[in-house]
């Protein structure tokens, strides 16, 4: 292990469990990931898919971890529909940044079975934004897109 | 369009935006997907990446238009944070059966852009989970994922 690599391992609960100096219950992983059980976990089954490299973010992600770290989640998801804990629905879930909720800054992807009544609530409480306000929304983000192409 | 494809987009919201027979806010589209600015946002910028293809979730949606979907709603995210709405972070969210919140039953992936104080919150209430029942929870999901390998 490099020195970074050790000093990461040290700072973040992540890189510290995929290298095997923290306990984990693990369900899966491969050469790119872990898939373990949260440990405050919002309902039983919760789980964490991790990238065994370090990155805060979207933004310090690259695509191709990015797409296996989602394919896995399906996969845990279609699991976790099959297990015995009989879930009813899943919510998949990323935190990304400190405003949406992220506490650890080791990109995971939260795979969260759902329970009829099981309590957990997201409180939408959604706009009344008329299609011109939308439009205009569309317009910031495909200038953005535009801008980097 | 076979006569299948037109019945589903008579009943599904974004079967007939797909097919152009309905109106919405785009943001980016290719062969695979449309991304589109959610009717009802929970912040202003609130998008979701729609598949084409009619599937109602993650045990309908084979692994290589779902890979596609992830990897656009990443995009999109980058480009929220450049983009002037100058958001702080981003939730990514997928709702799969009506336990976890799903209403529409077209497959679709939320990307939100989040502000400080914007009022959207999810309200976690963790589990007091003790390791031998993160351990138990762990094997019940390997017992799934090896009885399909
Ligand atoms: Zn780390
Ligand atoms: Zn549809």
């Amino acid at each position: 292990m490099t020195q970074d690599a050790t000093s990461a391992a040290q700072e973040c609960i992540f890189c510290a469990i995929v290298a095997g100096q923290a306990e984990a219950s693990v369900v899966y992983e491969d050469e790119t990931v872990v898939a373990l059980m949260d440990l405050s976990p919002v309902t039983p089954g919760h789980l964490l898919v991790v990238p065994r490299k370090h990155a805060v973010g979207l933004e310090g992600l690259d695509g191709a971890t990015s797409a296996h770290v989602w394919s896995v989640g399906h996969e845990m998801a279609r699991a976790l529909r099959r297990s015995d804990l009989r879930c009813e629905g899943i919510n998949v879930l990323l935190c990304d940044g400190e405003a949406a909720f992220q506490t650890v800054f080791h990109f995971h992807l939260h795979v969260i079975p759902r329970y009829a009544g099981d309590g957990w609530t997201i409180k939408p409480e959604p706009l009344d934004r008329e299609r011109s306000l939308l439009d205009r929304d569309a317009r910031s983000i495909r200038d953005a897109i535009a801008s980097t192409d």
